[in-house]
């Protein structure tokens, strides 16, 4: 059995978190953040699809993809050294040395994320100085592990956090294995990792093989089926860090261990997905959108996506206007082939269900039942394609006034 | 030498226009607009690519592509005619028959446009009465062609037309051939066809192949190169009528004159594209972006829209804050691969050029100047992929309050 319990990155046995104010471009506020492990970890990592690439997303793939242990992730926030050619690499490197240096790990076991502004570089003496004060900052409590999450904020209104545990086998007897982690991202989130940073932990002992799969396995229906904006950032970054301090029998297989963890995964990144598009970049509401009877799950992905991703869409929720043609045509241009006649299309709250369209024909329905919907804060729609079985689940939000302010006068 | 010249759908010879108030939908303006010919036209047109086509668009495929003559359109605004089932499409045809009735054609012989609301019916009596009042007040002034572009606008601000004409060859010595257009669309424009209605006509005698050709030809670099908001819409409808009234020799190959009306119908639907981007809802400014140098044209297009299309962009062009990493990033996402140390970006407009990234780097530039450029009406980004030879230009519009505004409350 799964369990929610409180906490994020120091959930997990084993793992430190800690922040810090470095001035890197916040001014009053926490803007860096560090987690440790004592015990080397086996890393899993998903980034950005798109073309341009962060420094340190291209220094996270690398340590990543080599398969060394890793002991600890620095982050900062407000400026995202991306669009900073060699010199942001180089600055990846030596702020790794520097936490190596500080810790007595190899930087090349280090990994380093960073959100905020395309283009400034991200000041040397400043991350050198904030290092030094993460270092000494350490703490496995549940509150360091919280300050972490705020650390990393930009356009967030609030932190994100989720954790769980649950008992696996251990050699004698069973075993608690925690799970926790923070994420951030309400802008520029579009799916395929877009700006979004998530680090989880796990003190779970498992084959890098299968950590990765796992990882693997969940993404496209959490993370990746997220949308404020449709634009996917140059910086995004997932990370799951396992040490194996929680005791079990190592998980070399697909077996009810891994599909027990895999599950658990499963919930966590799907909680700090919904709580990113929650908190959109001046959003009101979060928009839910389920896709069944689908004739692939690609499809099915895909049509849910489009409906959340659509400005159409996002602006009647902000207005409270039961347009509900626009939730039709959203389905309409997301690619998929699907005969309009058979699909059914409904609205749901915890006030009840609106059926909005069906047998081609969009319905009368009771608009003041739609009204009460509407005023929720939790908007979902329900949509039969009658085409197969796959299905899958999209999170947005509304597009409101506040969007605009915020991105029309973000960087200055 | 293509001249432009004033007026719209009455330009060329032949073609009478006519409006009126029927009262579909809105109240205290005119909602209704009717193009006619005597003389029988060979129709061209591209129609929308959503899989939700509302009725109108169905009915106008199947005339185009039985290659009947076409006598006549009848638009109307407010309702959409989408989503409404076999009742849409019965609608059409009564619609039609009636117009055929009035103006002794066959029914088959006159296309139908409606934009407007998803969902509810249009009134028939009030289309009925409206033909009878269309019919009355055909006139082939330009001033009748003018009304006709008012009549089919939503929440267009100002309405769209664009003509020019040129000389081909007559079999005694040159005739002047006439080329003009309406257009509506603010909302809901992205390429492929999207919430816009287009209809052009001609005196051009013409293959009906070369028409098609003409078209097709040609709305890959115009229509579909404008975004608002990235939805794409049921009812998008693009027409090109000629009646062969200029008393041209045909055009029935690829000849110089076949050319010269290709390069006219490219700037007609260039200048109609751009006034709908322009105009996009809630705009203050017409973004414009030119990808060069890119490795296909398809690519050039894909890297151009994602520009314009990007909410981050076009938040930041409202909020007049050079925050060019934004470009970088609508670049990278696109889909086609390259490698940000080659390209080049830099804005430009009236009061000069800034360049923003090169090698790999978001350049240090003079804000000052990059704000002059940001208040201008008209901002030009220009992208150098330094990969091959093809080119594209899109057009889009700054999100802004208003547009918000206007999507949040559009159907009540």
């Amino acid at each position: 059995m799964i369990r929610k319990i409180p906490g994020g990155v120091t959930a997990a046995k084993g793992f430190f978190a800690s922040s810090c104010m470095a001035g890197i471009k916040y001014e009053g506020r926490t803007d860096m953040a560090m987690i440790y492990s004592e015990a080397p970890c086996t890393a899993a990592g998903t980034f950005t699809t798109n073309q341009v690439k962060a420094a340190p997303v291209l220094w996270d793939m690398e340590v990543v993809r080599s398969g060394r242990p890793v002991h600890a992730v620095v982050v900062n926030s407000g400026i995202a050294n991306a669009g900073t050619g060699p010199k942001g690499l180089l600055l990846c490197e030596k702020t790794a040395e520097e936490t190596g240096r500080q810790l007595g790990v190899a930087g090349s076991s280090v990994l380093i994320g960073s959100t905020g502004v395309i283009g400034p570089d991200i000041p040397l003496d400043k991350v050198t100085a904030g290092v030094a004060l993460l270092k000494n900052g350490l703490s496995d409590t549940l509150e360091a592990g919280t300050r972490a999450s705020r650390a990393i904020m930009t356009t967030d209104t609030v932190n994100k956090e989720a954790a769980c545990e649950f008992e696996l086998p251990g050699p004698e007897g069973p075993v608690t294995v925690r799970l926790g982690g923070m994420s951030k991202g309400s802008g520029m989130i579009h799916p395929n990792m877009s700006t979004m940073l998530a680090y989880l932990t796990t003190d779970l002992l498992i084959s890098p093989e299968l950590l990765k799969k796992a990882v693997r396995s969940v993404i496209p229906d959490t993370f990746n089926m997220i949308s404020v904006d449709g634009d996917t950032s140059t910086n995004d970054t997932f990370l799951l860090l396992s040490n194996g301090l929680a005791g079990n029998v190592p998980v070399t297989e697909e077996d009810e261990s891994y599909a027990v963890f895999r599950d658990a995964l499963y919930r966590i990144c799907r909680e700090l997905a919904i709580k990113m598009a929650a908190d959109g970049e001046g959003a009101t509401k979060l928009v839910e959108t389920e896709v069944r009877g689908a004739d692939t799950k690609e499809n099915a992905r895909t049509l849910a996506r489009s409906v959340v991703s659509s400005s159409l869409v996002k602006a009647m929720i902000f207005g409270k206007d039961a347009n509900c043609g626009r939730v039709l045509c959203a389905l309409g241009y997301a690619g998929p082939e699907f005969d309009p006649e058979k699909i059914r299309i409904a609205m749901t709250g915890k006030h009840g269900t609106v059926d909005f369209y069906r047998d081609g024909r969009v319905l009368d329905f009771d608009e003041e039942e739609a009204l009460l919907i509407l005023n929720e804060d939790r908007i979902r729609f329900e949509v039969d394609m009658n085409m197969g079985t796959e299905s899958a689940t999209a999170w947005g939000c509304d597009l409101t006034y506040d969007y605009v302010r915020i991105n029309g006068d973000y960087r200055s």
